[in-house]
């Protein structure tokens, strides 16, 4: 299991790995990240949303990063650069760098594939026969993966996670633990009331740059594969089902679903529990609201919605019984309407 | 990891096991299945969907599996049937056939029972006591069995799936990896604010010719079994609760949530994300479509949904606010009709 | 995997354990509980819910716990009690103890930690630096605890559950099969269409008797760390992403998904797949129903509920149409009764 051992930087050598203006001493000492509120001696926090401009003023953070705007806000030492909060992620990830934790191949793995020097396998890991793995991936315990697969350098597989035969991972891909890539696809014949299975010759194809949160699900394809495209952020539980193409840098939040050979275009958004049903084409730069169903395709980028208002319960029984009896009652309307114009009664 | 192992079948061949009329020569070796838009030398497509006969006459398969009133449409070699999708499954089965990919107890598999010669157990696996298995099972890498779980011939264990003490799978189930088979029901008595633990005693009994995705959950019974019938195909994430009943070839899509106690009769279709609520009947034959919620028992056969329709987010926000005043339209219409009848305005 | 091996106990051994009223002789001798309906010799029903009442008359069971009120209803030996599903559950527990089935450290585990002789500890089980276990503790085969993880006195994991590093179990917390608690929460900075990692430097801790279900994920924080209040239960594949803070005594409901920084009060209880979203806050004792999905905050203790009213699906098609034209309705209502009044058409 990765340990994310803290380092500590001086504000020079973070502005010069990552850029943006210094302002104040460059060899204070940075230990952590946090935030204006809780931020104090050793820290660095950010201001990315500007509610919280106000909190500069009493901020003991050691320094702060900050758009120009604001920049006069902070009298302490400060980073100023165009966009704080991938700034602040940057600076997050050199205090914190990934480490395996261990390296070389633990004893109880049962590796029937040659893997590099530089990887890292842990305790109990399965790794099938043909098997390519680039510099520097690390498997963690108890992951289970085919034989044919390949996985990028540089790339993460946490505890637990399977990866069927053949399926193609690509570079600085992270998966979290329980994930399983490349299990059949639910393709079935049906022959009076059975259902025949169709095997799922296909396999899935991850991009680079691509990282699945923890218990998540894509099918391998039926006959052509299931494709992830680089940049991709999937979360927790979400289900991508057989022969669906995700494309670049799209955003799927925990739980949401994708039912077969639906295609995301780029820079797609689904927030949580969004479900687009199978055969549709999401434009590039849909956004899908969270608990919203996508039953067509969606040809102009924008964002969608379809979710029952909240109310408290009785409310609810009240009014939705009347969605049952909405066509009637849009059918009173017209007929009042009628009657109106009948009888000449207008303005 | 199971391989597909391509095999090559000559038509007649294929007609020989399947049955169906070989139309053309019954020699001709065919090594995949493939669709007509893409089906090239020694790959067989088929014609399952009207609408893409036209692609009959342009199609470059070696042979075409495809229905009487097709048959005139392909010249080549072709095979006619009436259920043509089947007719494909069964082919592609034949030239991919599920194969293991290793035999015999794997060195590092932890086996606490006696298992048949023809048992296929991978690395890293632990069967516990008292297991019965049948002939030719497969057990993949990193699954952990129960004491007292009995598994039908020929059913296959993907990686990492977990079966809970005393369950019963049929002949030729499949499942697929992360899947946990009869984890406890949720079941706890209230007392003041607390909950207390109700011991679930009844276990998971599963038919034959059941496939089950990946990542699904099915628990054990509180007092009785959960059932899931023969021939029943279940999808990845899907959550089945305690002392449910699934009749013989229900379907339930990715992400389907069945609350506990609820009895499905035979061949229901559950889509994507549906969910049903506990202690309900659902008639044989009963679709739902995706991402519905099932509140009450449905009596009779047929399709129901219940899904808030998509919108661009701007007309949602200004339809929905008015779902929450729509009892009271409702009462404005009534108003409205019943001056118009005081006032005696009609036709 | 735990053998829930049955016991037996006589009345007046269970009176003396856990209270109650016993009325008859005491030396009888129970060795299972059942329903009302089906319990026979040996046999301990109970009366919870007062539509079952009538059974009592029919009922065969060799004993019974019930309320005061029906105390007179059944003949035979019979516990009277205030709360006589508790003391149905607390029996059913003295009944079916939960037992490891093992005990020790197998020899197939991979364990980098000292561990109290009386943790049990199943095969193929990977455990990191730096792990503390409390007394009793189970951890059954195939399960991954990371660095630095701590573990309360009889705390039971099942098979192939992953904690990742530095995570907090308290006492006698059950985690069913495939759960994954502190995987990296959801968090990427925008930068142009790329997604820069946040990495995730918070943990998750859960309180004391606490039970999670089958395949459920609860992510770390970002920061600060994500909390699962005392004596909460989790049922399957629920989603708690980073930092939220769940009350103790919440019961979320399988499929149940709670997006980011969102607060939920003591004793709060979410129907299955209901959907919280992030940043919010629910009061102490709030209800959410069943396939309801959480925009806002909630102030106020009480049920709520949004879903889509199911219907046939013709009737659905008829009446769906309508929302998206809801607005306009409402408006031509209005419109109506402004004619009406111009025309000063009253009662």
């Amino acid at each position: 299991m990765p340990d994310t051992a803290a380092h500590s930087l001086t504000l020079a050598e973070i502005a010069a790995q990552l850029g943006g203006d210094l302002l104040g001493a460059g060899d204070i000492r940075i230990f952590r990240v946090a935030t204006l509120a809780t931020a104090g001696e050793g820290e660095i926090a950010f201001l990315a949303n500007p509610k919280y401009r106000a909190q500069l003023r009493s901020c003991r953070a050691t320094a702060v990063i900050l758009g120009p705007d604001a920049a006069a806000d902070f009298a302490g030492p400060r980073i100023v650069t165009g966009n704080p909060y991938a700034y602040y992620a940057r600076v997050a990830s050199l205090l914190n760098p990934l480490a395996a934790g261990f390296s070389g191949v633990h004893a109880s793995a049962v590796v029937d594939s040659a893997v590099p020097a530089s990887a890292a396998i842990g305790p109990l890991v399965s790794i099938g026969r043909g098997v390519t793995l680039g510099e520097d991936v690390v498997v963690h315990a108890g992951c289970v993966i085919g034989d044919g697969v390949s996985i990028g350098s540089g790339s993460v597989l946490y505890p637990n996670v399977t990866v069927y035969h053949g399926c193609q991972l690509g570079e600085r891909v992270i998966i979290h633990s329980g994930t399983v890539i490349g299990a059949d696809g639910f393709g079935f014949a049906p022959e009076g009331k059975r259902w025949i299975k169709i095997p799922q010759t296909g396999v899935v194809r991850i991009g680079n740059d691509v990282e699945i949160g923890a218990n998540t699900t894509i099918d391998r394809g039926a006959l052509d594969d299931t494709l992830i495209g680089d940049g991709c952020k999937i979360d927790n539980l979400v289900q991508i089902a057989h022969n669906c193409q995700i494309g670049d840098n799209s955003v799927l939040a925990g739980c949401v679903g994708i039912a077969g050979s639906t295609t995301l275009g780029e820079h797609c958004v689904v927030g949580g529990a969004g479900m687009i049903s199978g055969h549709l084409e999401l434009a590039a730069g849909t956004t899908v609201s969270a608990g919203t169903l996508v039953m067509k395709s969606i040809k102009e980028a924008g964002r969608y919605t379809g979710v029952f208002p909240l109310d408290s319960h009785d409310d609810w029984v009240r009014n939705a019984a009347h969605i049952r009896r909405l066509s009637k009652l849009a059918e009173r309307v017209s007929e009042l309407e009628r009657l109106l114009k009948e009888n000449n009664i207008k303005d």
